[in-house]
């Protein structure tokens, strides 16, 4: 180490490297195969020392390795012609919040560790909720009791819900009863409330997945829960937790919040409403309607960073009852006291967001999300949406528009799902499997071509094609030229089932 | 926003604003008072508007909101004066892989979804264990089917340690049996392990908190954990899993690995050892004998971010068996079935790291800890290391040179643990009270005069002082000036104490 660690000048020259290599990435990551060009595994392992150098080495020549090794290995999430999963966005103002966390690198795990960075997050909580038509409960500003937290992922926001509602009803029933507690969600519900329900300690048997059907458009029927929950309190069970989702991962299903949360009520259970990728909609009034009943959840969360231009990673918690989630997570070591603050505070002002975590630590993230609010503005992240939405909008008037295709769930936000239809494949197999085989390979042969990245999901049987419309590069344009590879391939993957 | 969001101009623009930034503040910061000057609760949501704005405005009105409003606000764990808790890294080079991280912003939460990213973490944990000397089992390459990853922070790692241990421990006695699960640790480990156990079901009744003292330097006798584990065997409980700390929180003390190790191993439990901090020490030989007898530990855990220049969040965990993790841990909905690659694959190579860790989503963090390995090599940290042991060798000599002071735990690391003597106090009270009241003013007046930042700890009813030496900017010269600033405040403590 020549320089010391943190030396100004090592600071802005290692940085101004990494800056012009990114801005030289995104001048070229449209030309780059969206999905990682290089699929053997073991791969890169070759390509590197069997262990770390004794000495160190130049930046240039570790940005060289980069460019080299590991470029052709990544799947290129920012590209604009990714359309898998739900998109993971970035921006120059995200990265610029995410270089002033990791710059400044306080750790707000405690008030007193940073009293300015826990109250930055209570703030931009607070702006979130509001603008997206949250109930006044969650804000702290409220002055209903309420209030949020960033933290990692959605999962780390299932685990904490599912604790606190957990210890409350345990606290009633004594540790024993763990084993009677009961969570529910629907079959389209994310895996991770499975995860995190397991986690906490629920028996597996005891999460319910409750079917949906086309008819309500995959949406969690709430007579169907209130069925699932008298059945279960009738055989002495506890009913504990109940997911409804804004924006399935599968198919971007809405559950009907209000009526959910009557059967929680009904039914003392915790409710949680994820909103991890449709959330951000909610930016736009025309969209805060599936939102409408969250008065009556205990909790609510949603990613900044899917569609809300924030650099991995960020998600908003926001609880009715900070109480229930402290009393679950909170610690009090000898070392961790504020020594010199508790005399004169004490108030509900000075937060110790480690007790709204899993984790002791934590990074500096309220300043991120507060840069992306600041620089783009409302009005900014709603034209934001409202392209996305306009683009899938017009691809799914697209397919539609072509008889070998079939959208399979009306769209709602900005992905749509589709396929080729099956009475395309009746030549071939007259079978719902030779419709699935044919969407499997058109899908597969989008992916081999390095043009587009998408990814499926199965409904009914049905295997289909979602485009996530949310790339915060994509752009009309190339949601038309996404279009047009499906189009043509799909003419490829008709005839080679006719040809065999 | 005028310009898209990943506009390379953009980011570039946007990106040097905040590195000028940041240079400015690291020349500076060595200027501001190291705990935050601003200790008023809600004092920043006062200064900032009650809603996010409507427009987007300049990255140079925002940096000024940080340089004016945000920074007064912060404790500066950047400082080279704060010696609080234990220290966090950041780097030059941190930041630059923090910045590769964001920038790059993909989720290698399967292999498929950027294979690059998930082999370049499977090597670097091995450079890592390696660099520790840890034993070959905790390595893929090793070939005894162990491994590591990367996760956020030691609290995530003993979540998921535990769970794996009570998985595999309920498998055999089914789920009923979670009530009789029990977990020890001394009263010296992380408080995190006993959140971790409550997060996870265990009831808190059934954590166990061994006593230590001065006689082991405060390590947890591997005696007093066997009579502990063959009591609540003897009560129908089941010895589940062990905390072994390398470097605790408090003092630094050691539990000795190989003799807990064998206590666990007799009675089937998992052991896990925490060397969030010290375990930096082990990349020179001379600290790797504390780790002796890891190899009869089912999983080992370092922070990176702590003490080895990687600016947060990233904590190493190994496991020797996987498997036993990934069956705690991993889901497999449809939507994140590998595509195109189950067929090929399968191979252990392939590492779907989303069931290694709690969340479904995550960072790019091995770019992170590979560039720093890469620009300082292993010998640069080192040289790092021993820098601060140093500096820590010399103010613990200091301390022992001023009768107005003593050592209170001998040193291994660079942490020293000191008080004024009481020796002194008798004048003004005669009893340990007084003489905790003094110590506790004089760190009281340390932190508020703003020349450095340190916390305590008590231990046998003793009030110390804890000077944790590893800053990255903290050099031989702070830690001498922090000892002049003591020195003299001692005189006006005692002093104060001999008036009353």
């Amino acid at each position: 180490m020549q320089q010391p660690p943190l030396d100004p000048e090592a600071l802005a020259s290692e940085s101004t490297a990494v800056m012009n290599f990114l801005a030289e990435y995104y001048r070229d990551v449209d030309k780059y195969p969206v999905r990682a060009a290089n699929l053997e595994p073991g791969r890169l392992r070759a390509l590197l020392p069997e262990a770390a150098p004794e000495l160190g080495e130049p930046m240039e020549a570790v940005l060289e390795d980069v460019r080299r090794d590991i470029l052709p290995g990544l799947t290129h999430w920012q590209s604009p012609r990714f359309f898998a999963y739900f998109p993971t966005n970035a921006s120059a103002a995200g990265l610029a919040g995410e270089m002033l966390s990791a710059g400044l690198n306080v750790v707000p795990f405690l008030w007193a560790a940073s009293p300015a960075a826990a109250e930055l997050e209570a703030v931009v909580v607070d702006w979130m909720a509001q603008l997206f038509g949250l109930p006044r409960r969650f804000t702290f500003s409220g002055g209903g009791g309420g209030g949020g937290v960033l933290q990692g992922s959605t999962c780390e926001a299932a685990v904490c819900t599912l604790a606190a509602a957990r210890d409350r009803q345990l606290a009633r029933l004594g540790h024993e009863a763990i084993a009677r507690l009961v969570v529910y969600s629907s079959d389209q519900t994310h895996a991770t409330f499975q995860k995190g329900a397991r986690l906490v300690g629920i028996p597996p048997s005891n999460f319910r997945v409750i079917p949906t059907s086309a008819a309500s458009g995959y949406g969690l029927a709430a007579a169907a829960v209130r069925e699932a929950v008298e059945r279960d309190a009738a055989a002495g069970l506890v009913p504990l937790y109940l997911c409804a989702t804004v924006g399935t991962t599968g198919l971007c299903a809405v559950d009907p919040v209000r009526e959910l949360g009557e059967v929680a009520r009904a039914h003392g259970m915790w409710m949680h409403v994820d909103a991890a990728f449709a959330g951000s909609a909610a930016v736009c009034p025309e969209f805060q309607g599936y939102l409408d009943g969250a008065e009556l959840a205990d909790s609510v969360s949603m990613n900044p960073h899917k569609w809300f231009l924030t650099n991995m990673d960020c998600c908003c918690l926001w609880v009715a009852e900070p109480r229930a989630l402290i009393s679950a997570l909170s610690t009090d070591p000898e070392y961790l006291k504020n020594v010199g603050i508790d005399d004169n505070t004490g108030k509900p002002a000075a937060i110790d967001y480690k007790d709204w975590q899993i984790s002791m630590t934590r990074r500096f993230r309220a300043i991120k999300l507060w840069v992306v609010l600041r620089r783009y503005g409302a009005a900014g992240m709603r034209a934001h949406i409202r392209r996305h939405v306009a683009a899938a909008q017009w691809f799914e008037q697209a397919v539609e528009a072509d008889e070998r295709f079939q959208v399979v769930v009306p769209r709602r936000f900005s992905l749509v799902c589709f396929r080729l239809a099956p009475r395309r494949c009746v030549h071939v197999g007259d079978d719902a499997d030779a419709a699935n085989r044919a969407n499997r390979d058109l899908l597969a042969a989008v992916n081999a071509s390095g043009q587009a990245f998408m990814t499926h999901f199965v409904v009914d049987g049905k295997f289909l094609l979602r485009l996530a419309v949310g790339g915060a590069s994509t752009e009309l344009q190339h949601v038309k030229e996404v279009w047009e590879l499906l189009q043509s391939m799909a003419d490829q993957v008709l005839q080679r089932y006719h040809q065999t």
